[in-house]
């Protein structure tokens, strides 16, 4: 026995979150048990209200408080733009950059044959259906620069050019680029972000 | 806006946290979205549960689901041995050794002057009423070997002395042994740890 139930109790479920270990969750846990009541409250109901007033666009797929979400809703953004992300915080990346104004498409995951996710587990055919009419003039595919996110960008651009090319040859299929993070030194950088680099090099 | 009410809510609130900054809510926030709500709804009742499941004990001041907590009402502990210690999660350190088979008090922090703690918000004239009756023959003072910790420790050694030994001359006043840790290095040492190792030499 280590300690009482109801504390253990919160050890244990702050545990199961990614990045807090036991270490991490026992601070967590005594920190609360150290805050007034109504903190710990507003936490528990804020977790609480997190899935019961969410739901998920069935548009882009993103987490949304309605269908369709506020940036499917917005008119001023640029239709002719679809950016493909993995996952909703890559689409509050995005955003908090402020250089995106066209719409997302939130795939829910990568390919990964080792986790058992295959192609129809996320979102792909209901991009390609997004492609069809020849509203969209380009679509970025903001996967991550990780070996699932190339090959789930690979996967997408042959599907839309098996699907979507007939219809619209014009569409643009293009890729975020790598090379060196801003404020990187370029003397420990690994070696495949420097090829990268170089292979993507611009004009100055 | 960043995201919408709800996901920001509980960033917001996770980020009250100790050691979560905003990536990592962000982070939790997004790994309970995409978890089963029943998952969550643990948590949150967990969180819930925290305060109003606990209590704190009237002898050693420790967390506790009931008055007097399990260790003080372990008769087969040594009444003789009290070992103080700043905070709840201390007593969970020790016990986790399994080294120590006495009574603990929690004094609830340590006086720093800084931070506005004085002795008198601290559970100290609750020790020195314990150590009344001269039941007690050793006072382990196990607060942090930090700034704050040698000064509390300091300041409770006088008041035992001033209140306690008049009518207990034989108690005795200890504390935890300070030197290399376990697996540390030498080499790295800081000054002070090395300077307290030396000092702090024992037969071999």
């Amino acid at each position: 026995m280590k300690t009482i139930r109801p504390v253990q109790n919160l050890i244990d479920e702050f545990r199961k979150l990614p990045t807090i270990g036991p270490k991490t969750a026992a601070r967590l846990t005594y920190f609360l048990l150290k805050a007034p009541e109504a903190e710990s409250l507003k936490l528990a109901s804020a977790i609480g209200n997190l899935k019961s007033k969410t739901t998920v666009c069935q548009q882009c797929f993103n987490i949304a408080e309605r269908d369709p979400c506020f940036i499917c809703d917005d008119n001023r953004r640029e239709s002719k733009l679809i950016c493909v992300v993995e996952e909703p915080l890559d689409v509050v990346a995005i955003e908090g950059t402020g250089r995106f104004q066209g719409f997302y498409h939130v795939l829910g995951g990568v390919i990964s044959p080792v986790a058992g996710v295959g192609p129809e587990e996320l979102r792909i055919q209901e991009l390609i259906e997004r492609l069809r009419g020849g509203m969209v003039e380009e679509v970025i595919l903001a996967t991550n620069p990780s070996v699932e996110g190339e090959a789930t960008a690979m996967y997408i651009k042959r599907e839309i050019e098996r699907q979507i090319k007939g219809e619209n040859p014009a569409i643009r299929i293009t890729r975020i680029a790598r090379g060196l993070p801003t404020g990187g030194d370029l003397e420990y950088a690994d070696k495949v972000t420097l090829s990268r680099a170089l292979e993507g090099r611009i004009d100055f």
